[in-house]
């Protein structure tokens, strides 16, 4: 059976100490409900319902997986329907939600931890609640008070639930091509007519109504991106007290058979002429996502250390518990016919490959996380501008490196079992097939390369990487700690900065720089973060007693002596430009195949 | 529906430009028979093979995978057995057997070829041939004349086929703790009682009997790997005739439920006083086996550069036809809503990464093979131990380098589809699911690294890496073509030397060393290597006309400029020695997931 107990100690040592989260509740007045105790008692009660309710059902899901039964029904793997009952009961659903709604009002510094536990205990189940949450958003930013009051409680309480429909299947990346119609009726509503694919939770059997959020184009919307409109959809109608009505025309076509979080219900979702009501103003419907976008980036890293996490601690139970060889420095256990394989150094390394990734991980997505709230909560005009250019900057880099080395992390973990590491039964390989998702979907981690390099970085001319390099360098400087970070932090911002000014430079005159260099980019500037993230997190270990405390430096150093080397590989391959990809045309590649 | 259009001219020019294979087989009195035409007319007769009848065959069977009957009885998918027969009737199974017992006698620089294309057609068909191979070449090394005679022919006419059984349920890597028992009966043979697990075809409906080689000690055997002798245990027992007997006491339990490789079976096998008979003297199993290890290896590399070359066509054939958003350097196809997305420069990023791996993991293979049939095939004693050396040095990398790469190309070609990838109809999840095994079994890419830097560097202090790296400034110092590769072979072999110093002088002090920097070495050493290798390709290349010649050039360029930066990356790590991961213990560990 495989193992899931909670990093809370993590957790709680990341939001205190490391980001004095009370005293950021304290100085939000919006964030006034929040106190330790209460946090401290989410923490507690989401890790037992994550190991007792989700992690059982995380493998027979995979096994069992979401089944289109037919004429637009789907039925989920056995056990998530009881699962989300009691999630739902649990508030869990609407627990970063609006008060005024049935919301719980925690900021995203406290639904992230929740958040990671639920992926990492089963990340099929996590996206059924997750795009419930995404679609209150986009209800919640740019609805009217209605359409608050109509859908809001209703989510938030698991009755209904969400979906974000913008895939088609001509149009993935690239939403302006989108031929979803929209034709106004004569009450005000929309008849919605397309075909949307990918549609996560589409159809299911956990709740009453699905409400969902469509991007369609009007008669006469503009081409490309600026001509798409939002649209709520719900299956059915919804009458004027609440009750539900008739069903509207979108059903379920299929669900598509995936390499992983096979339990997820990804839908193939028919418009047929559904009636829709327009969230927000005409032509607005990408803007309107565009908050909703940072959180849901945000969470799709926490995706990448949920499986890194599960990985990690499972690997870890076999290592200590498998035995193999006897350990280069010496007989350990004599008892045995061969020592515990824990004790070779190749298995250390491949654990704290993973454990380095998980810990720094979840403390690069709590800084974004207080962005967001800063953002979010704080009176400060001047202190919310500077938290909305952070998140801008930071968003894809969560989103992509945190995936990005969830992965890693768990083909890792992998490894460690050896053979077994391949057989079903251990779970491990589901790992590493659900972990795979997060860099695919909610953008590539390609599309949020990009994103970095060209709309954070190189159009305003590096000036938001300028603010990131300058505070890194004076916590840097600043640092009580004595130890090797410091001098890593200092050294990877100058890199950093350099590398910024050299592909801006390069970007003026070469249009294809920013494509060809961009995940290499995004790269360094994920392994600079994770550099200052166990600055921060030595700093705030530092003085205070105990092995935990140790083992962050400790980990530190493993970080700068074996992780932090490959800054300069990336840095490189970006300095090497995109003429060694450019100067291959496309009847080259039509050659190679032919 | 999957492409694949084997690379045939790239295997010629690698086979008669790069590694002058008429002149070779000129100089060796046992390849006469070979001829540019017969293995010109081998590499178009198995392009076909792949393409028409392994490559429709892979999509199904990995969908209805093999499953087990009951009662000791497993059904290959759809398609296995008529795809076997002609495999077999085609003479593929012994195309490097023994012409006294019917095989072909072809050189592995010419299997290799053969090999690859089944890997990439179809990587589960190719283990059921490939296991018989292997059963051979063990027969052929070490049995006595009369257990040829018996053997060799069935299985190389298909009629047969043959097994590995090395692995026990608590014995992987460490085989000196196998507990399977072989006791001496009157009439010479053995009774062999004993669980073996992971057993590759070890049951199946393709054959009419099939032939485990069996590692087990008998009574009165030392401990450890020095007690191990190997056994042929026939399913069927085999009259003085060649005719089949009674059944023989082995068994087929179940078999494995596997990420990937699904239509391979994989067998737990019973053996309940099996009658076995010795193959070579008594506790000489494991090196009965060595010689049969090393071309086993670098087949499994061969898997990792099928993983590739599939995935990269496919991956090539989807960018060119999805249209996805506007090329940088400005609109390619105004009459499309969008460009294809083969003009995004970090999509040719990603193509050319798997193309790289592709090309330079091939070239590296025949040169591994070439010194395979150096040392297999040449009268002079010197060359001969000279081959066997640098084979032993190869190796480790040819098989983890190579694999390493293979699932890095997959994945890469795999996010090339966005969301398609991660659906099963496209086929490109399969490859990842299935090229992952290559890392894990025959020795999992850790084990290989500790053979190579703990048995092939460190234990000579660095000898066969001396001879290697002269072997290459000899060359880049004579190349003819004017390319940064040149400077790039020179650098890149200083620091191999250097590195490779530094550990010898390391690991004598500290007997973690070799375990804590072996994969990061292996790495190291791997880059190094592709750099040869592209140096090989440029010079080859150099002066001929057309656009193959040229793209060499610019794919060298590639390499040099966006992949090679990696090799300072692994040389830092290493050099950041094994103290990172030593400095954290078992119980840290432990209390980690407490």
């Amino acid at each position: 059976m495989p193992i899931y107990n909670a990093p809370i100690q993590d957790m709680k040592f990341i939001l205190n100490d490391v980001f004095n989260a009370a005293d950021f509740w304290q100085k939000n007045e919006q964030l006034a409900h929040v106190d330790s105790d209460t946090v401290n008692m989410i923490l507690e009660e989401m890790s037992k319902f994550a190991k007792n309710t989700l992690l059982p059902i995380n493998r027979s899901g995979d096994e069992e997986a979401a089944q289109y039964l037919g004429e637009g029904k789907v039925k989920t793997p056995t056990g998530f329907k009881a699962a989300f009952d009691e999630y739902a009961q649990g508030g869990w659903i609407g627990l970063g939600g609006d008060p005024n709604h049935g919301g719980q009002g925690m900021p995203k510094m406290v639904t992230m931890l929740a958040e990671e536990m639920v992926f990492t205990a089963n990340q099929s189940f996590a996206l059924y609640p997750n795009l419930s949450g995404g679609a209150c958003m986009c209800i919640y930013n740019a609805g009217s008070e209605e359409q608050k009051q109509t859908y809001l409680e209703k989510i938030y309480s698991g009755e209904w639930t969400g979906t974000m429909c913008l895939t088609e299947p001509h149009a993935g990346t690239d939403l302006g091509i989108i031929k979803t119609k929209a034709v106004p009726n004569e009450d005000g509503s929309y008849s919605i007519t397309g075909t949307k694919i990918f549609i996560t939770a589409g159809e299911h059997d956990l709740a009453d109504n699905i409400i969902h959020l469509v991007l369609a184009k009007t008669p006469d919307a503009p081409a490309g991106s600026k001509g798409i409109s939002l649209f709520i959809v719900p299956k059915f109608h919804v009458n004027a007290d609440g009750s539900l009505g008739e069903r509207n025309a979108v059903s379920c076509g299929s669900i598509e058979h995936k390499m992983g979080i096979k339990a997820s219900a990804t839908c193939v979702m028919n418009f047929d002429g559904a009636k829709g009501f327009m969230v927000g103003a005409e032509n607005t419907g990408l803007a309107s996502m565009f908050i909703m976008m940072n959180y849901e980036r945000l969470t799709m890293g926490l995706q990448g250390i949920g499986g890194a996490e599960l990985a990690y601690q499972n690997a870890t139970a076999y290592t200590l518990d498998r035995i193999q060889g006897r350990a280069d420095s010496g007989i350990q256990e004599p008892n045995k016919a061969a020592d515990p394989i824990v004790f070779h150094a190749d298995v250390r390394r491949m654990l704290l490959n993973a454990k380095t990734i998980s810990e720094a991980s979840r403390c690069f997505a709590m800084y974004v996380a207080k962005e967001l709230d800063t953002n979010k909560y704080t009176d400060d005009a001047a202190a919310r501008k500077a938290a909305d250019d952070r998140v801008a900057l930071l968003t894809p880099v969560a989103k992509a490196f945190l995936t990005d080395r969830g992965l890693e992390a768990s083909i890792d973990a992998q490894q460690c079992f050896g053979g077994h590491g391949y057989i079903r039964e251990w779970g491990m390989e589901q790992i590493v097939r659900d972990t795979r998702i997060s860099q695919i979907y909610e953008g590539t981690n390609g599309i949020q390369s990009l994103d970095l390099l060209g709309r954070k970085v190189v159009k305003n001319g590096g000036a938001f990487v300028t603010t990131y390099v300058q505070e890194m360098r004076d916590f840097a400087n600043n640092m009580n700690a004595d130890h090797a970070i410091k001098q890593a932090i200092l050294t990877s911002a100058d890199k950093l900065e350099d590398l910024t000014k050299a592909v801006v430079a390069a970007a003026a005159v070469n249009k294809d720089e920013i494509n060809g260099c961009a995940v290499d980019y995004l790269q360094a500037f994920g392994y600079v973060s994770f550099a200052y993230m166990f600055g921060l997190m030595v700093e705030a270990a530092n003085g205070k007693e105990g092995d935990f405390y140790a083992n962050k430096a400790k980990l530190a150093d493993y970080y700068v002596g074996r992780m932090l080397p490959r800054l300069d590989a990336h840095i490189a391959m970006v300095k090497a430009t995109s003429q060694p990809i450019t100067a291959f045309d496309r009847d080259y590649f039509a050659a190679t195949i032919a």
